[in-house]
C-alpha cells in the first residue's frame, strides 16, 4: 500500500426531503449567495421553489445564474466570477449535476484568484483560497459532490481540461435520490457508466498490494451493476437509486484512493472525444473504456482476472487468464449496452476522420503522456481509438 | 436507506515514517499542548524519541501525561483537564491505541466544560465545545482514531460508559503500520477481534435495503479475515498490517454506518465484563460475540445466511437457512480460536458468579434495552451470559 494523506471534509445530508434543509446547511457560511443551476428541469421539477423556500426561510439572499450546459462552459465560469465579485458573494449553491457543481467550482476558486481562472486548468496555478461552496445533487454520476475536482471546457480551441485540490471539496451536499428518479433514461445510464468508470479508474493500477481498496471498489461495482438495472425502469425506484446515488459518491469520494494510485488515462481521452463532439461523458466512457482495457490488460492480466471473476462471476479458465480477462471486458460491453449505452464510437455518430487530432491533443508522440497503470503516448491513444471505432 | 447525515473531518496521514510529520501537522493547530499517553512501550520503540524531535523542530512546546491504562479511568481524565487549564493548553496529541485515544477525547471535551466530564459519560450532557486533538496511532483496534466516540472506566462502581459527539473526530490521525508490528501476539489478535466486532456491530441492522454498505462491510471483513492470520506472524509483515491498520479505522470512521442502523448489544455488554474483570476488549468481544448471533440470529436469519455465504465462504445449505447461519458462526469462532482468542467466558477465567450482577447494570427487566437489532433485556443478557460461559 502506498503511503497516504486524505482527508474528505464534505458533510452528506443524504435522503427524502432532505433539499429542505438547503437555507439551513448555507446560512451556516452565508446570507449572500450565487445560486448556480442549469436550465428549466429543476424548475420544472418543483426543486427550485423547494430550495428558494427554505433559502428564504433561512434568511438567505441569492443571486441567480443559470445556464450550465453539460461540459461546462469557461465563459459562463468567468460570468459567475464577475458577479461574485461585483455583489461581494462569499458562497455559491450548486443545484444539479456534475456540470452545475464543476462550473461552480471554478467560480469558487476563480473569485479570489487574481490571474485568469483558466491557469488552473492549464496547470499554470493551483487555488491556494476558494469561497465556500454547497450543493444539491440532481445527477448521480460525476461524484463531484464530494470530490476535489472540476472538469471545465474552454470553447476556444474545444479544450476540455481537469483541475484537482483540496481547497475544492464542497462544504456540504444534498443528497436526495428521489430528484434523479426524474431524470431521462439516457441520463440514468451515462450515469452509470460514469461512476463505473470513475471505479475502474482507480482499480487499475501497480499499487500493490491493495487488498482493502480493491474490495471495497469491487463492493461498490457489484451493488452498481445489481441496481443499475432497476433505476432504468419506471415507478418506485426510491431503494435502488439510494444505492445508486451513494454508489456514484463513494465511488469519487477519494476514500477508494488511499494507498493505490488510480489511472485516468481513459478520462483524458474521454475529454478529447467531448471537446469536440459535446458527447456525454457517461457516454464517452462506455465506449472507450473497453478498448483500453483490451489493449492494456497485458500490463497485469491477473488484475483483470480478479475483476472478472469477483465482479463479473467470470467462471475462471485456470488455463488461460486472457480468456478469462476478456469475457469480463465482454460482460461489461453487454452491461453497458443493456442500459441503451453505446460501447463504440460509431454508436456514438463519431466518425474515424478527427481520430488523430484528437490523440495529439491528448498526449504527445514522446512527451505528455496519459495514464498511470499503462503510460499512453500518442501513438496507443490512437490506436485505441481506432480499437474503439 | 436510512436517511443520514455524515461528515468525517478527521485528516489520516497514512504510512512509513508518518509520525516524523507530528509536529508538522500538530503546529497548524497549536504550539502548546498536552502530549498525552501510556507506559514505556512508546520509549523503548523509539517512538517517544522521533515524536518529541518532531514536535521540537516545529517549536511546539509539550506537557507530558503518561500512565493511560487498558480501560482508560476517569481520574487520569480528570488530571488531564487540570493540567490543560492551568497551562492554557489548547490542544492534545495522543500517541498510543485507542485507550489513550478515548481517554484524551475525555480531556478534549472536558477542558471547556464547567460540569464534571462524567456527565457526558451517564448523558446527562453532551459536548458543546472541545479543544484541538491529534493522535499517533500504536494498536490498530478500537477505530478511535477516526471516530466520533470514547468509552471512559469509572474506577467507583467500575462503570465504563461509552460517549460519541460529532466533536470528537480528531483533527488529524496519524498510522503507521511498523509501529504496530512489535505488539505482542494477544494485542494483535484483540485488536482483530475488536474491529471485525465493529463491523458485526453495523452488519446486524434492521434497515433495509442496506446493499453498497453490506457489501463494503463484507469487504473489510474478508479483508480482516485474510491478513489476520499474516500479522501474527513474526518478520516484515508490513503489507498486511497496512491492510488491517486501515481496514480498523474504515470500520470505525462512520462511513460503513451511512443509511443503517447498528446493533453495539454486544459492546454494551463487553463493557460489564471489563469494567469489572478488566479483560482487553478485544478479548471480551470474542468471548460473547458468537453467543450474541446464536441467541439473536432467528431475528432476520437471511442475514446471518449472507455472512455466512459471502464472507465465510460457507458452502449455502439452500434447504437449511438455520444450518447455514450457524455454519458462518463456527467459521467466526475457529478464526479467533486461531488467533489464539478464547471464545468463552471460563476461556477469559471469567467465572459464572457475578452474571446476575453484570446483566443487571447492562439492562433493565423492562427498560433500558441495549441494541437495536434485537432489544435486550436483563433477561436476556443473561441469557447470552451463560450461552458463553
Amino acid at each position: 500500500m502506498d503511503n497516504f494523506i486524505f482527508r474528505n471534509p464534505t458533510q452528506i445530508y443524504f435522503g427524502k426531503g432532505m433539499e429542505n434543509k438547503a437555507g439551513e446547511a448555507v446560512s451556516v457560511y452565508s446570507k449572500n449567495i450565487l445560486l448556480h443551476y442549469g436550465g428549466g428541469s429543476i424548475k420544472k421539477s418543483g426543486l427550485y421553489d423547494r430550495v428558494i423556500a427554505s433559502l428564504k426561510s433561512s434568511g438567505v439572499e441569492w443571486t441567480e445564474l443559470a445556464g450550465v450546459k453539460p461540459n461546462p462552459r469557461l465563459s459562463l465560469v468567468r460570468e459567475g466570477i464577475k458577479i461574485c465579485r461585483e455583489k461581494d458573494i462569499d458562497f455559491i449553491l450548486a443545484v444539479g449535476g456534475g456540470s452545475v457543481i464543476d462550473s461552480a467550482k471554478a467560480i469558487a476558486a476563480g473569485v479570489p484568484y487574481e490571474g485568469d481562472v483558466w491557469d488552473f486548468y492549464e496547470g499554470k496555478a493551483q487555488p491556494e483560497e476558494v469561497i465556500g461552496l454547497g450543493t444539491v445533487l440532481t445527477i448521480p454520476a460525476a461524484g463531484s459532490e464530494s470530490s476535489n475536482g472540476t472538469v471545465i471546457t474552454k470553447e476556444e480551441g474545444q479544450l476540455k481540461r481537469p483541475c484537482g485540490s483540496e481547497l475544492l471539496y464542497p462544504d456540504f451536499s444534498i443528497l436526495n435520490p428521489e430528484l434523479a428518479m426524474t431524470l431521462p433514461p439516457f441520463q440514468r445510464a451515462c450515469g452509470v457508466a460514469d461512476m463505473m468508470a470513475h471505479l475502474f479508474e482507480r482499480y487499475f493500477t501497480n499499487s500493490y498490494p491493495v487488498e482493502l481498496t480493491d474490495r471495497m471498489i469491487e463492493a461498490v461495482l457489484k451493488t452498481i451493476i445489481h441496481n443499475g438495472p432497476s433505476v432504468m425502469m419506471d415507478g418506485d425506484t426510491y431503494d435502488a437509486w439510494a444505492e445508486i446515488m451513494w454508489s456514484g459518491t463513494v465511488a469519487h469520494n477519494g476514500s477508494l484512493d488511499t494507498g493505490r494510485l488510480g489511472d485516468w488515462g481513459s478520462h483524458q481521452m474521454e475529454h478529447e472525444l467531448s471537446g469536440i463532439y459535446d458527447v456525454a461523458h457517461g457516454a464517452g466512457l462506455a465506449a472507450l473504456f473497453p478498448h483500453w482495457m483490451r489493449y492494456v490488460m497485458n500490463q497485469d492480466i491477473k488484475r483483470f482476472v480478479q475483476l472478472a471473476v469477483r465482479v463479473w462471476n467470470v467462471d475462471q479458465n485456470f488455463k488461460s487468464d486472457e480468456e478469462t480477462a476478456l469475457a469480463g471486458i465482454e460482460a461489461l460491453e453487454q452491461f453497458w449496452q443493456s442500459l441503451g449505452l453505446a460501447t463504440t464510437l460509431s454508436g456514438l455518430d463519431i466518425p474515424g476522420d478527427r481520430l488523430e487530432e484528437m490523440a495529439g491533443k491528448c498526449a504527445g508522440e514522446t512527451d505528455n503522456p496519459q495514464g498511470q497503470f499503462v503510460k499512453l503516448y500518442k501513438k496507443d491513444v490512437l490506436a485505441i481509438l481506432e480499437m474503439a471505432l
